[in-house]
């Protein structure tokens, strides 16, 4: 899917029961929510019931590499060569969506939902280079100026890696949309926006160095 | 679970294989963070296959009412008797925990994992009760100021029922944590405050009211 191709195929579990014009397959647009956090919710199944865990994430090109610090179950799953079915899910929220009937609340939010196998990275260099990106992904930079994992760290590092191929997006950028009829309601219908902010960087005790422009830039 | 026993019951599944000391299955401390949020993500079975699904959520004493209007699927499964096998995961994301290793690097959250069959609501005054707790879990107060659901709008909601039972909550909230011999390294360590901000009410067209308290007391 990465010589130029624009859209992901598009497949029956791609295709939302409801709302389908809020759903894409286009490349650019999955990548674009995929590039907006680093917190992806992580299905699989145990023991024949599904399992979600919250970790952290990192896309290259079209690979998603997925720290498997949360437990070791998925990633014992994934060692093998037939690897492990999962889904990932990312979910950026822009708002809160009020409207003068109970029932037509809604959410302004960005997601990905990728299906796949997933397989456990073992080559070296590849961890070597999913480490990093994990790092970049939430913290634009700065794996350049850390200590990299040596030989050791990268052994009792796991990380899966799942190749985007069955994946949508689903977006829904809008108003408030009530009924004609409630429109005249004197109830306050609206938007109020949600986002996520970044703190002041609060140092280390073992900190000598001033911020680096790697967290300048993102703390703005 | 609710006549004041003070933990849920500890399962091997409820019980993390890695960082333990991180979980609790204290009622109180589990009620806070699934009362911190109203996004969580449903984790279900279907055609064999993991799926994950961005919904919103409330709580109400030990149920998790669950939004089903991502989808229909989770919707058809839980209709049965025999209900739906799923797994509601809430996370809150409150830091990025920087070390001067790349090993290192962590995330400071709290996240609750909730495993159990749930069901779809039919009765109406449960619907009802499920609906008002699903408006006021993101907007405190909301849903005495909206025009309720009437019967229509009820028969096509649907809203899946989780009893808390097995259920657990993790928590990372501390600082940097590098190794003892990369502490006198020139590299910054630190941590980075993450949170959710709600931004100012954006009036949809129709409103001719003024901000109302319950949206004042929100957005502070």
């Amino acid at each position: 899917m990465s010589d130029g191709a624009a859209s992901y195929a598009r497949t029956p579990r791609t295709t939302p029961t409801r709302y389908r014009e809020r759903a894409t397959w286009e490349q650019d647009a999955i990548h674009a929510v995929l590039d907006g956090t680093w917190l992806c919710h992580l299905g699989f199944i145990a023991d024949g019931a599904p399992v979600v865990l919250p970790t952290v994430y990192a896309r290259v090109g079209d690979r998603l590499y997925i720290h498997g610090s949360t437990g070791s179950r998925p990633m014992r799953g994934a060692k093998g060569e037939q690897g492990l079915p999962v889904c990932v899910t990312v979910t950026l929220v822009d708002g809160l969506v009020l409207t003068k009937s109970a029932f037509n609340h809604s959410v302004n939010f960005r997601s990905v939902v990728a299906h796949g196998t997933a397989h456990q990275v073992t080559d070296p260099e590849e961890l070597s280079v999913a480490l990093d990106a994990l790092v970049d992904q939430a913290v634009p930079g700065r794996s350049a100026e850390v200590r990299p994992a040596n030989a050791k760290e990268l052994a009792a590092t796991a990380v899966i890696r799942l190749v985007l191929d069955e994946v949508s997006a689903k977006t829904r950028d809008d108003d408030a949309d009530d009924d004609e009829a409630d429109l005249g309601l004197p109830y306050w219908a609206g938007v109020v926006p949600v986002s996520t902010v970044l703190g002041t960087p609060a140092p280390h005790a073992s900190t000598t160095v001033p911020l680096p422009a790697h967290l300048r830039d993102l703390v703005g």
